[in-house]
């Protein structure tokens, strides 16, 4: 029998996961708020739905990090990604008008390095706590044969609630409605494979070289965590001046844009009314990406847009200016469709 | 221009994308409900709370499918992974007498191949059927230089709904309670790392090879659809004879079980009560697994434990026998703590 494989010899440490679960409570406990019904270890995590929402409709996004996880394995900082991707969640519900309740993370690793899984999960807790949902639940599964050793894949998933009347759908969007763009923190979760070879391949640049423009390194300008806008948006919405939120992620303006507009209506943006980050400007440049390429690619310094009556621009403006995000008057809704640039 | 780089030549092909998601509407409009308020391709789903459950209370879990995955990407069979994946979901949450309401996958590919997807995603999508629960939204990622180009991770998210009062905590159950296993299908979604070493290291067998002492092939019996206890335990979870549940995943029988049992409880299993798969057995002798890493590593063909009264024993059996699935008293309730074997 001592010759015999177990679980351990294959790769998997059941022991070290029990470990691993048990570092990870106080950071799960930080997130529970007074509907959070179950405590880790549950086989599902428990949720009361708040009782004060009128019709509530539950509104839910999976979402992942992508490449972007590349840029954490090579620096050994794992704590923002789970930020990241707490964060794109939570704009992609709330483009529908809907606040978080809770979410749950899948983790997927080579090897259980419970200092790694304890960083990642501490972003993801972090960014739980300041959008003031609760981390639910998770699973994180030891894939040894399938992720390297020091690599792992992050993905997430979260639920929020919103009254039917107010869901957000941009049936609301007419004729002459403004574009406000709030700006992007960087690259947010998007584009990372192209950025990626256009730094390291083309650029030469290694993660702890000076960004060419900047006074960051190419890792601090590649992992900078991706905005949340919940709390810009939080008194537009329930005032009810928002007519449409597009979440700017794959696709960037004219693939996410047009998702939210109705039959009939198209957007123009114009090119020069916000400044674009340095960062694109050196990607394109670097990488010769077409502008087209790049517009598709990145989110080119606007993270979200907000669709209003041009008397609410102001309103939205003063939101951003609360929280300290920069924000411009980007376009205009007319008759046709889909995106065009000016 | 025509020297600079684009997205697909990073390997990234968003059209590619695009058509992968038009393939998937019809799956995914499959699953649909009366609650359903969203289409695919919103930013997030909308699933309207049912207004028939008093005292709501929603109950959330997200799971992979382990290296499971592997035996896809061995057999080209890539149907039934998702199977797995939703009613392992499935029945994490039923184990607290939640019955699903909707689902959402993060598919991770090295390559976006079409048909590779819209297999994974109809597996996915059938299990959603077969579970009433609409496949409310997902994320496809291409994230090439990360996965190999026909590899891919599969994880899922579930959310389900019980009333306050009906939730299951195991706080019912008493001394002299029995357990009522119910069969499993095969090694459902726990174990495959070690399973994958013994039976193609050890035995040296490849995936179209006959499993010893099985009409079925290895790739067969490994990939066989993990249960879903849903249809089974309808009838007793509305009869309220369950006092608790426990879904035998990684950790097996004494890993699970104990998450559901009161302070000052413990359970006796009977190792006799049940047939123990050959599948298991040949698992074990091939490999030189100790006993007691077996029970630990795999359900060893329980894959649902209920406990309840002895004399609500019977209705639990009634109830499987009715869905086609073999039951037996696999043990009782006693004073003590954890799980011990006789």
């Amino acid at each position: 029998m001592t010759d015999g494989l177990s679980y351990a010899a294959a790769g998997v440490d059941l022991d070290a996961a029990e470990r691993t679960k048990e570092g990870l409570k106080k950071l799960v406990s930080s997130t529970r708020d007074r509907f959070t019904l179950s405590e880790l270890g549950a086989f599902g995590g428990l949720y009361q739905v708040p009782g004060d929402v009128d019709q509530p409709v539950l509104v839910s996004s999976a979402d992942g990090v992508g490449t972007k996880l590349k840029l954490a394995f090579a620096t050994g900082i794992h704590d923002t990604v789970g930020q990241c991707l707490v964060n794109h969640c939570v704009n992609d519900i709330l483009v529908q008008g809907a606040r978080p309740l809770f979410f749950l993370d899948y983790l997927a690793t080579g090897e259980m390095d419970e200092a790694v899984v304890q960083d990642v999960v501490r972003g993801v807790a972090i960014a739980c706590r300041e959008n003031e949902c609760a981390l639910l639940g998770g699973e994180t599964a030891q894939m040894p044969d399938f992720y390297s050793a020091d690599e792992y894949d992050l993905a997430g998933f979260v639920v929020g609630v919103v009254s039917r009347e107010s869901v957000i759908d941009g049936s609301r969007i007419v004729d002459g409605d403004v574009l406000v763009g709030l700006a992007s923190s960087g690259l947010h979760t998007n584009g990372y494979t192209l950025a990626r070879k256009i730094v390291f391949e083309v650029m030469g640049l290694s993660v702890g070289d000076t960004f060419p423009g900047s006074d960051l390194t190419v890792g601090q300008e590649l992992l900078s965590v991706h905005r949340s806008y919940l709390h810009v948006l939080d008194e537009p919405l329930s005032a009810g001046t928002v007519h449409g939120l597009a979440h700017v992620t794959g696709g960037g303006i004219p693939g996410n844009l047009p998702r939210v507009l109705p039959e009939g209506l198209g957007a123009v943006v114009d090119r020069g009314a916000w400044p674009v980050p340095a960062v694109f400007e050196t990607l394109r440049e670097s990488g010769g990406v077409d502008r087209v390429e790049m517009d598709r690619v990145f989110n080119m310094g606007i993270g979200m847009i907000a669709v209003v009556a041009p008397g609410d621009a102001d309103g939205i403006h003063a939101a951003a200016r609360a929280r300290g995000v920069d924000s411009w008057t980007i376009g205009v809704i007319e008759p046709g469709s889909g995106v065009r640039y000016r």
